[in-house]
């Protein structure tokens, strides 16, 4: 097929995942937490529980999640300035927090844990490309053993977890579509794509950007099926960590 | 077929659109601007021109655009609080003007107008669902007017405009695929899918989230082909008003 | 007489206002809207009801009154930058903000509105002179119509509404003393007035500024007379708005 | 005189001024600074001089004045918080600051000095009422003694001061019309005035407030003349300081 | 003795102090102020009271103290911006403000005065070296005639007060053990330390800092043999203050 | 002798060091970095070098070095909300951050690498006390690699490299004189000092402060012995490393 006669420049395949590894509880206080690595991406994503819910939420009995998603200033080639000392507020820090929050809480259910806030902090230690489903792939494993331990301690039903979830990065790159885009083939993505499913296969977000030409229906097409195919093989290693 | 049975509360049949209006220059000293209406939903949509770039680009000869993306407070129900107020970034429309300038770039060719910004300014004067489809939708009606003053200027060739694009909000609510959903809609949507197309149909952004239940492929597909057949509509009227 | 020699720039004599037009609920939410325009100036006035007060009032039962002034980006000739995104404070806006509330907290009984808050936003959608009499002249008559609603409401009392105010701007240009001076009439004043009266030619506030040469006590009392005159025409059109 | 019949509560009559003392160069490095006291006030007039001026001056060869207005925490009765600590930009002060230096900038021949920034720091040690008036006055010594050292030095002409000015507080309070209001006068007040003069008795600034009830005209015109009067006494103290 | 062989530029010697001055209740409306004045260095000791104490305090019965610290902008040779114009925290005020606080906690029995705040502004009128030294000399004095003050309304028991606390710079200049440095000394010295006693001679607080050159240990031990002369005779003059 | 009778929670005497780990380049993409393990504790010490210096340096042909401490949210027991969110800056890590910094400054040769800033990220991974400890004594292990990876690119001298320093943590604890505390030791200690010593023993730095007790003098000479012997014990450690 066309699409694999350029080799990748680390030798995957198109649709090659890069090594993915999870390590529990490596460094921190949180409930619970997972380093996730995929490839030289290393996201560091913590679950904590605070008592007490945002404004909008008081009375409701309703719990709550909400993220943040950060980078240590070294995680990057050349080295960004911490968010404290911006002039502007980050913006592509906020966007991916807000997707990673509004993702996660498709996995709890809210209406069943009490006026609680979980936190999940996703902090990169290292980047190159992938960060957000990274964070998404090791924040859904730590919100499991966080929701674990709370119901062991008998503070949530163990119908708490509702679901996992499951992110695929993957773009068109000098016409390949390739699966899990190093920082490099990022660069020079002329689209690219997230999608985060659940363990059927159904939609829980997708984001596809045209960054230098239009994304053609059948290229995407193609995109959310290799992607189909990369979700069911990182889910077997998130279930694995767990088990 | 049942997903038209139930009436939506305006009366529209699932796919049909809301009465939608550009109105050019009503507001303003900006190089060109357009206030779109899209049922209740009022947006004013911007475009200004300041000589240089950001500082990544500078001696690029390449130009830039950027895009902001306001409510008035009193815009929604409840008045909400102006930015400078707030005690943290707002997240949200920080993610929206994102969107807005992600996409609008895809229409300008900057690598032919030299070192200059346009900045695209989105403010919305009324809120009812669908406010970011409507300042794209704007958008690059009063962008396309913007160049083709600069074009006579002879600031920038006639190719600067690159391609029209054309957004269009939809989602599942209740069981039915509904496009252009007003705000009340939105609310009690189980996941929501904005998608922006160019010309040809091709993608130029898919966003698609799931707010209380995971989205199907198969109900993916449906919400795509009906905002093909919208998209198609309004490219036809954001044409006119140029015309 | 000399002051009518020079034809103004718009042929106005030197008392004419600007043509005047006062449109209700044109845009958002609010209680009540009121859009003004004073020749090209127009700004967006709305009042909002909220919950409670600031902390020095708690437990007095009085309410309060606030207001906020804010130019959208493109209102200005040169695109002006939004107060979240300067390093410092926008120090003109915050004191025109402190002249409206200041001003129309003297047209509510607030001993007698309860431990409410009402909020008037003044959203300057094009700027051509005068935005600041303009906002009270035009948030007077939200005001009136939203102090009616809350008293057929029943939430206070009609005698909540104290009086009407009025506000003219007017300055000395080249020698000449004018009513109403548009953006390049106040360009060039040597010195520029605000009065602010209510029905019986009382003063509310008055603020004038040398800004090239000092004003004579004459030249101020002349200012003053042509300023009363306007101000009982303008009055009159605002008492038409709410008949 | 009815005026005259209450006792003010510390003895002194209606027109009478709190006693005034400019002492120079008490504290501080500055080019030239002056402490007044008037009454219990107390105020630190503090002339910095910087090269370069504000961006929208930059190659005019013209100068640039600015103030800047603060108050110590505990120059008020009750502690104040200081301003890089507030949520929200301190509008009172900004306002103050804003009416000091465009009154002093009447005071320097800015086209003459070249492009440098006189920066006037009013600090209040202690307020009793009467602290913009007192840091204009205050101010204005303070600009004469750097203007006369700056000219020493052959920076500015000699011509670079160009007018004294003079500032009187006063305000209706119980319906006498008093000069220069203590902070507990003034917290009574129904209305108050600052009269900015010249030499000559023209106006530079006035500014008067409708607190509790609208002016009356012929209050208003009490107010100017005794203020008028008050002026020449205190511009006599000005020019001793100097002498 | 070599150390004694150079003349300082004010003609003291090594050990010698500059002159000292405390002047209580100068300025401001606090519950108790000192004026301290080291050679040139002035600060504004003032001690407030605030109901309420942080949240980690609350319910606990116990009270807190608190510091600020903050210089005139024309306190310096060069003007210095205020904090709240600055693109960045102070982080040299900061660490003062936490070192007077830490050092006066030292000095209160926080169990024994209710939840309460005692808050410190230390406001640097002039500064010529020395002004965190001056400010905790002044800040104690003031400190223990507020809780004088305090336990005359009978708010606080007399044991409130628990020790007095003299705190001495001193630093390394040209070879030469020098106490008390004037700025011009602190520019060029290679290492400088600040020691806080208590009555006793103990350690409240050592902070040694190499600038230049690392210090050695019997240079550390020399100054703080001559600290300890010093502090005596420091403390002698802040008692006399309150006798 | 007593100090050793009561066993330290972990089973340590008082003089001995929880066991201390250096591991170089772990995470992220600086010129260099050392993660370094005290006990519990971790801290990602990251030296970036950048083109230019802060202002005041500009044109002197000095170079700088800068320091940032973060800790991770989840780093500590009780989760600690990120710098950009809080209200107020956090004054403990700025003073952190300015010690770390100075420390560091000693060990370079300014004046000899050019107008080069470089900047030590400390990020807190996990705190068990003895953070900043920890950040100075891995700092230094990346520093020392970064100037020699600079001089091997001949962008600097083999000289800038200037002399190793070590940091100690120790207290007073229940009577004992402790080395290298852990967060719960700390939380009880009555004083605590830091000493940061150079190869020689001579001092780069000392901070101490009493928190419950004044520090006797003979306490804090016997620290100061046992910290010597610590820091010997460290510093081999640290050569081992880069060897």
């Amino acid at each position: 097929m066309s699409d694999n006669i350029a080799a990748r420049h680390d030798g995957r395949g198109p649709e090659d995942l890069r090594e993915m590894h999870f390590e529990r509880n490596s460094f921190g206080y949180a409930l619970s937490s997972v380093l996730v690595r995929t490839g030289k991406t290393v996201v560091l994503c913590s679950v904590s529980v605070q008592p007490g819910v945002p404004k909008f939420l008081k009375g409701t009995q309703m719990g709550w999640l909400s993220a943040e998603y950060s980078m240590l200033p070294a995680a990057t080639h050349d080295r960004s300035m911490r968010d404290q000392y911006r002039n502007a507020p980050n913006g592509r820090a906020l966007e991916i927090q807000r997707l990673i929050a509004r993702a996660l809480r498709n996995c709890v259910a809210l209406d069943q844990i009490g006026e609680i806030t979980l936190i999940v902090d996703c902090d990169v230690l290292q980047a190159d490309g992938g960060t957000r489903v990274a964070a998404i792939n090791g924040g859904i494993v730590a919100l499991h053993e966080a929701l674990k331990i709370l119901h062991q301690r008998q503070k949530v039903p163990e119908t708490a977890f509702k679901r996992w979830i499951t992110a695929v990065a993957c773009g068109v790159c000098q016409g390949q579509k390739l699966i899990d885009l190093s920082y490099e083939e990022d660069a020079h993505a002329s689209s690219d794509c997230n999608f985060i499913f659940d363990e059927k296969g159904h939609f829980i977000e997708i984001q596809s950007s045209a960054e230098k030409e239009p994304l053609l229906p059948e290229e995407f097409t193609q995109l959310l099926e290799k992607s189909q195919v990369a979700a069911a093989l990182i889910l077997e290693r998130q279930k694995a960590v767990v088990a």
